[in-house]
């Protein structure tokens, strides 16, 4: 995982170094027509289902609830050019969830863009 | 103002390029030891209160309620090195506000920091 992520707190996704006492903050995320398709929060998840191969283990370990998670997903996968996450049969109640190639390019995409970001704001001064 | 104000909608401080449907959006805000100083928000309330001289007739511009209008001038000076709003004797019921230099600066270089901001994300794409 980037450094980025694991540095800051739950809402800023990049920060700058403090000058004075005041430190730049920042998230970014992406939209696909408008709508919320990628973020912090999001490739979390992502990683995290990748990591426990299910929707509900993932939610678990994130403390999120399994209905919110799932919903998430299936935002993700309307929302992408190809589906994110694949599900097996069993649905809801059961099964496994796994990242798809585009799933895992969504990760590595938005984490090269995030890393972009922090390397931005660490040389803003207000 | 800005263009990069005036052409994204309310959360989104700054907008890349759409590329094959996609936008990266994002907002940066100022922290002082943790806490909330100046964001997009409350630079456009300080600007309103230069402009109408007093904080109930930039909060009723806004759509914002008085008390709320108050408490972030309230903040933002006990927050910034020195006070960016002066109230005239008269306090909470009437009388006007003003913005120091220091709320003049504090102005500019958010707005140039946004500036900066969008010019990084437009040349960005996922």
């Amino acid at each position: 995982m980037p450094k980025v992520r694991k540095d800051n707190e739950q809402n800023a996704m990049a920060s700058s170094r403090v000058s004075r006492g005041l430190q730049i903050k920042g998230r970014i995320w992406i939209e696909n027509e408008g709508q919320a398709y990628l973020s912090w929060g999001r490739i979390r998840l992502l990683e995290r289902i990748g990591e426990y191969g299910s929707v509900s283990a993932a939610a678990k370990s994130m403390q999120m609830s399994f209905s919110h998670a799932w919903h998430l997903v299936e935002d993700m996968n309307a929302l992408a050019p190809e589906p994110l996450v694949e599900k097996q049969a069993g649905g809801r109640q059961g099964g496994g969830a796994w990242l798809t190639d585009s799933g895992k390019q969504a990760i590595h995409d938005f984490s090269q863009l995030m890393e972009r970001f922090q390397g931005w704001i660490e040389h803003e001064t207000l």
